[in-house]
């Protein structure tokens, strides 16, 4: 199949990779020109411009988004609107929220060209030999992308969860859900850190990784992490996010649902982004008034 | 090797078909008549009594205790404790709290018997076929029971996690994380089940079985879940504890651990079991006071 692939970051140009090895002829876009010529020496077709990837495509074009979620995505689809015909296909593989997803479609949509969401786990590893993939869209739509969306999948990896918007809101729960097992793995490895006795975390990994109820892919990694530094000694605890666990709430609290492990994991990463706290600060405060407790002075 | 296994329960019954797999001489006893009965059927040495059971074996003796945490434990480490030599070894495989173990190794020591704590992970299906089991125990006894450990164990799937009392202090964290595991998977699941999308919870299961991050054993049981009732309609949302969620909070208190994931997730538990709850009677009363809102009546 012919793909028009958009962005070559991480995500972007390990997918384009392995869209190549499986087949198919993949013309690579992004807004650093040295991307291309990196894909251009990787044996991808490159394009320098929107216009010029679109006009290197044949037959019902396909494009694949793989940039950064929210404006780089409105920008190209309006760039890409005008220059492609009547069920073409637009592919939104990132991480978009699924309501942005659902008014780009309603747009798209107008002119008579197909949109596809398409959620993408499993990191860059999954991107290069293998991803999950979680597809929204028209039933006629995922039937003419399926071969390329097997191809680029891990073996049973993919899925039409549904409609349009389905894909991504499948992936933003998946993040959320990722988001709780994060903490709950990081706050047991912490009673074990900080407990009388002395462990070895990486062979407690390991062998968690085999045959009890907690194995996966995460401890896996865990395992790893702790061969390349038993102690995270060379880290901080500091956790950024993305986006897809605050989403994950914020449905959480549209759709009237508790969901207090989720929220917790996302709030404890906000904190580990702050030296100090302003709630700490009002609470320190207030002891000090009522109770004459001692405060710490900047 | 010689094995006396005492508990004839879903776990060690099946622990004990495991070993005699492996070649071991199991001597069984449950203080069900009728268990030992099924046992000898299945080719175990059925054993009627404690005293039975110890005069059976034969050298360095080896009790293995699979019954429940608590009061059994001890009963039984009295009614062993004068029928053992020095140097025969009593194993704990079952969910005891470290401190019990560590309160229990300084006992039995004094009369020069050795002491093991065994974790055991990966449910009966593991007991039968291969258990991740984690071992705290003095080298020298370790050495000894290792080939019986290995034999009862997957592969890679056992640990010599350092001195007494660790075995059951990393399972108890084991079980910890699986807490919050279970509550995030269930929270995602609910949003799923909440959305404005129709979706096919096994399949969902099953794609984030294959390549996304958080594949694992848990996702695995979800999909078998959902291939036996779709929509989980036909149990309730009530989830009972064992103790050793509730102990990793206890733990996690006493070494100032922040593990609110871990915590809420217990406390998710214990409102599931009430129809009502009084902190709900409690808010509902002053909002009725502070502001004449409504009140749903008894």
């Amino acid at each position: 199949m012919d793909v028009g692939l958009i962005g070559l970051g991480k995500m972007g140009y390990n997918l384009a990779l392995n869209m190549k090895e499986h087949g198919h002829d993949v013309t690579a876009y992004d807004c650093n020109e040295q991307n291309v010529k990196e894909a251009e020496k990787d044996g991808l077709t490159g394009a320098y411009s929107v216009e010029e990837l679109v006009s290197k495509l044949k037959g019902r074009k396909v494009v694949w988004l793989m940039v950064p979620a929210g404006k780089p995505v409105d920008t190209l689809i309006d760039d890409l609107l005008p220059l492609l015909n009547k069920h073409d296909i637009i592919i939104d593989g990132g991480n978009s929220h699924y309501k942005d997803t659902l008014r780009r479609y309603e747009k798209i949509k107008l002119k008579g060209i197909d949109f596809v969401d398409v959620g993408t786990s499993g990191g860059i590893e999954g991107a290069r030999y293998g991803a999950c993939t979680m597809i929204g869209a028209q039933d006629e739509v995922f039937e003419y992308i399926e071969p390329l969306i097997k191809d680029i999948s891990v073996e049973n990896g993919y899925l039409h969860t549904g409609e349009n918007g389905s894909g991504h809101f499948v992936k933003m729960v998946h993040n959320g859900i990722e988001y709780g097992m994060l903490e709950a793995i990081g706050e047991g490895f912490e009673v074990l850190e900080k407990s009388q006795f002395n462990f070895d975390f990486k062979e407690i990994a390991r062998v968690w990784n085999y045959g009890s109820v907690i194995r996966g892919w995460l401890m896996q990694l865990m395992e790893d992490a702790f061969k390349n530094d038993p102690k995270l000694s060379s880290i901080k605890g500091i956790i950024h996010s993305n986006g897809e666990g605050l989403w994950t709430v914020q449905e959480a609290l549209e759709l009237k649902v508790s969901a207090p492990v989720i929220t917790e994991s996302l709030f404890t990463r906000f904190r580990s982004e702050e030296d100090d706290t302003f709630t700490g600060k009002v609470i320190a405060a207030l002891r000090n008034e009522f109770g004459g407790h001692d405060v710490e002075k900047e």
